[in-house]
């Protein structure tokens, strides 16, 4: 694999630029052979598979030739990257994470308290959560730029969850000491999968899918609003379109709560209002960033001096005060319980981590830092798990504060200890103020919050793309909004794999023609330049043969040379002698796969058509060898390249002719 | 996609040799940019798609153009094939069928006693079997050489299924009816699949994993033969050989019967010495394919003779006389038990499909004649709808018959009437006769038979091919043994699927090199002679760039470039400049494939490299076109080849320097 000087681009020497000239004028057929790659002996293929797959981000290269006190403190380092970035932070860097605390404070404490409500929580726990989550994550986490705390779809996905085991409101303690139970084992999860190099497993959710069921969620959520936004006492526990439109259409005839309309629809205007002057002006995200807590504390002033809610505007009402008690105890380790914390936990905890590991994937994408999936994993589980041991719930990173933290010019996780902060001054001083406060204008909030989940953009993207991506996105979406949230899930998942399997099921086949002029052989539809070779039928099959796929890849090629042979017969022209199946992007076959390749060859014969194999790559040409296929056809049917293989089987004939 | 003469072999004219040569001393870069295909309409492109996945075999292409009443016709050949080979019938194929026929029903008749007991049933229900299901088969089935009848692995599968739910003694009668009721349905399911069209779902089940769950099987089934191999009363119903061997040792204890074992291991080395007799000579095919029926007939007169059954020899006992009652009453269509037999009949009767397929494609391929797997489905699931209203249990074609039908030189399906009215004989007539049958002779003929489903030769040409596939053969083979059929086969399944996923998940990505002297660039692994072209980085992604392996390929491709870097360095070579990313073996995008492709681009802008792509195919052009990708790396970043692109980029340095 040693590196030597490029002769192609050099055009000076004679020997160096005459080889390929007299290749291609003496003997077209260039000088090599296919290569058989040097076998390797089992354990070291089998440790080169486990490294590929475990560890392709080739973790432990750092620690290569250092010495075993430097490899402790890496070692250190790698669990806690603030070790890393600390040492170097300035307070040029703390300006920008001071101001992006500040604001995403300013915005996580209003969601907190409103997306508490869709969990089914008292809004204490939502600031617990973004008073501990942020605190861990910044120690432990790698991304410079995620904004932790509770988030809108995964607040719903777990009062979805728990409700349908426990009642909220008649077994409340029950419902409580699930949710810790839920959050612990989601913890246990997350931080398990990062720990066994698993990550790649939340790549099984498609971005198509996370595109539809985010909208999804998203319309889930405001359907879910109208409940606060109208003023409905007497509204469903379900979450599917058709129940919520029932229960508005119930409320009518008892009558909806004017004044609260009018607050709710006041301060949705006012937010949508800065959020558009926000994305028109970058400069001024500052605007849509405090709305919300402008909007909370002008609406609890407002019911305050109108004791609007003795005229049935509803209210907050109580909010604990003081900081996180201790839920260690609190949490079900044994019995039915148990297990349902863990199926919870585990759906929750997925969904938790797919959000934050897109989040942090972007942020680090846009400055260029790379971020490890599965340390990121083993931060957001132990993050989940301390959490749920001090009253927490599920905490992840949020697409608008991240946002938000990262137009505000946060530097480090620096911003997410001063939010903390910001969150314990608000329990220790000022929760007892959020008693005024109407569910009108947290409805409000929300509201504007997901609406920015709705990417119609990017689904008119996927549609342009890949229609069979639209339809799992489409499946998501329909699936949430009409069914449920778990439901949606599962069948943006379904769709996914779907298309996996088909994709192995029936690859594509194609017919190459030859460039004229050069050696170089393409598919006929795409280059309709191409011409073909008298007595050769080339095809290509395209992708790896497998027991899903082999049977019918031998039965299309077959198929291409019926189609052929009739083509020929009509027109007169001279009989196929050769197929030749061109093998680059057959990556890999299967015992399954030879003996499709057998029979295709014994078919073949009774047809008195030779096979002929051009570029099989480095694992196919081994596995041909060791089942003895190549043997059987003959080393000399297989060829470098297609140009190689018609040049080898025309020139003897030509020169009879 | 017109044909026109080939150019590259002809190497007289001018013109058209020059150009290549020209091609390579003036300009390297070959003359052609990379094709975009014609855009097809979303319905075209659809039904392109369907066609592909469930016509790929074209099934109306003998309609086309033909009248009406042909057409009619036509299609009622398709559907009963007997109107095809039926109209050039001969007496000299008859001779063939004739012989074929008694030969497999001579096999079947003692086979059927014996399999009827791995089902827990009573042997007539098998021979009613032998009796129905050739016939109907032989009417609408196209293979000429399956035979088709009760078998071991379903008879143990359905008995083991049958009995979780319903006491085969206790409740003699409701199991009875389960089973009707399993193999109706069963039928339904296969016929359901050929009439669909999703006759690939068979394909799930690997080479490997049956290779794997057969020889389990014939360990398991072997196991459960002690039971009459040693005269033992007591035996165990579970079928992992743990309990089995729990079995076995308490009987020793009360003694095992020596009558029994004598007469047992007496015809068993008959019947495996006659085996060996037949395999050395395929001429005396016939030795060990009449072997069965004369151990029955010898056995059963020294039992009646001797009066051995006082002496603890078990026998048959009774057998009903005449011919199938019909069971149609019998059959539940609703209720539990109905859905008792769908699930059971859905297992069944794919694990049949698998069996019959597998036999069906193999004499296919040696007698060279297409079989369309579902029609062939239609055939069987239709035969087994038909068996379940009379009295039979699900049939599919057996492994060992079949050969012995193919040996004595069979024709067409007239072969399996034959052996269907010798069955018909033999219920009118002699069964009685098989009163003093010893259950020895019939363990001992399951045991040779089901023998010869462990294939050493076979696992071993799996285990020097490909790895993975052992792992699946392995499992599904020590979870039949060790567990049960079901977890076995469910083993195979998943080991097969994990698989593919793993392939999907972590694509190979290779390095690229020249090939000195040619515009070829090969896996630098693969061969070892290749060149590096300074300021150049060219990799290749094995694989569709799906949302399951994106992240994966845009990481490993960036950990090529660390890589690179870091030796370029060290070795004060130049920096690199380009990175190529050969897509040849690159079949698909999806939109999260153009999510990291575009994250690649940002990434290497960082790096200031430039991002060339060569030779993407038809789809991947398409994608990357709707999405806007090429419009943002520019369209003179992509090349028909690798080649194209180094030189491309060389070339005017070069002229600078």
């Amino acid at each position: 694999m040693g590196r030597s000087v490029h002769v192609q681009s050099d055009n000076t020497t004679d020997m160096e630029i005459s080889s390929p000239q007299q290749a291609a004028a003496d003997s077209p057929q260039s000088p090599y052979g296919v290569g058989f790659p040097p076998r390797r002996k089992l354990a070291s293929q089998f440790a080169h598979r486990v490294k590929e797959t475990f560890f392709s981000d080739d973790p432990l290269r750092p620690y290569k030739g250092q010495p075993r006190s430097r490899k402790l403190f890496l070692g250190l380092q790698h669990l806690f990257p603030i070790f890393d970035w600390g040492r170097s932070y300035s307070l040029d860097k703390f300006k920008g994470d001071l101001i992006a605390g500040l604001t995403i404070a300013s915005l996580c404490i209003p969601q907190d308290i409103a997306y508490a409500k869709l969990a089914h929580l008292d809004p204490q726990y939502a600031l617990y959560t973004s008073l501990v989550a942020p605190l861990v994550y910044s120690v432990m986490g790698s991304s410079r730029d995620i904004a932790i705390g509770p988030v809108a779809v995964v607040s719903l996905l777990l009062g979805t969850l728990l409700s349908d085991e426990v009642d909220p409101v008649k077994n409340k303690e029950e419902y409580l000491r699930l949710a810790f139970t839920a959050t612990f084992f989601a913890g246990v999860v997350q931080a398990a999968l990062g720990f066994f190099r698993l990550g790649f497993i939340i790549d099984f959710l498609s971005h198509a899918a996370i595109v539809g069921f985010m909208a999804g969620a998203a319309v889930t959520i405001s359907l879910q609003q109208l409940k606060g936004f109208l003023g409905i006492m007497d509204f469903t526990t379900k979450t599917d379109i058709i129940s919520v439109m029932k229960s508005v259409w119930r409320a009518v005839q008892h009558g909806w709560n004017w004044q609260t309309i009018l607050i709710a629809s006041a301060f949705l205007a006012y937010m949508m209002v800065s959020k558009y002057i926000s994305k028109k002006k970058k400069k001024l995200f500052w605007v849509s960033a405090i709305a919300p807590l402008i909007s909370v504390i002008l609406a609890t002033f407002f019911v305050y001096i109108t004791r609007a809610d003795k005229k049935g505007v509803q209210i907050v009402r109580k909010i604990e005060k003081g900081i996180n008690p201790s839920s260690a105890g609190k949490i079900y380790f044994s019995g039915p319980n148990a297990a349902k914390g863990i199926k919870i936990g585990v759906v929750a905890g997925m969904v938790a981590l797919t959000e934050a590991i897109a989040i942090g994937r972007t942020f680090a994408a846009m400055k260029d830092y790379q971020l490890d999936g599965n340390k990121e994993m083993l931060a957001l589980g132990s993050m989940n798990v301390i959490g749920s041991l001090t009253s927490c719930y599920v905490a992840t990173g949020s697409f608008s504060r991240s946002a938000v933290n990262f137009m505000a010019g946060c530097n480090t996780a620096i911003s997410n200890i001063v939010m903390s902060l910001v969150v314990l001054l608000t329990l220790l001083v000022i929760t007892p103020l959020f008693k005024y406060t109407p569910n009108a204008v947290l409805a409000s909030i929300i509201i504007s919050a997901v609406i920015g989940l709705i990417d119609f953009q990017e689904a008119h993207r996927i549609w342009k793309v890949d229609k069979l991506d639209f339809l799992a996105c489409l499946g998501a979406f329909f699936g949430v909004v009409f069914i449920s949230v778990e439901i949606g899930l599962l069948i943006a998942v379904l769709i996914s794999f779907a298309k996996i399997l088909l994709q192995v099921t029936r690859p594509r086949t194609v017919r190459l023609g030859n460039l004229p002029g050069t050696t170089i052989y393409r598919n006929v539809e795409q280059y309709p330049d191409t011409i073909q070779a008298p007595e050769f039928l080339i095809v290509r099959v395209d992708s790896a043969i497998y027991f899903t796929n082999s049977n019918y890849a031998r039965e299309r090629i077959m198929r291409w040379l019926r189609d052929e042979e009739d083509y020929v017969k009509e027109n007169n022209l001279p009989k196929i002698n050769f197929l030749i199946v061109e093998l680059s992007p057959v990556t890999d076959v299967d015992t399954s796969g030879i003996h499709a390749f057998e029979e295709l060859h014994a078919a073949l014969r009774k047809h008195e058509i030779q096979l002929l194999l051009a570029n099989p790559g480095a694992v196919v040409i081994q596995k041909l060898r060791s089942s003895g296929f190549i043997d059987l056809i003959g080393q000399d049917k297989i060829f470098l390249t297609v140009g190689d293989a018609v040049q080898a089987n025309c020139a003897p004939k030509e020169g009879e002719a």
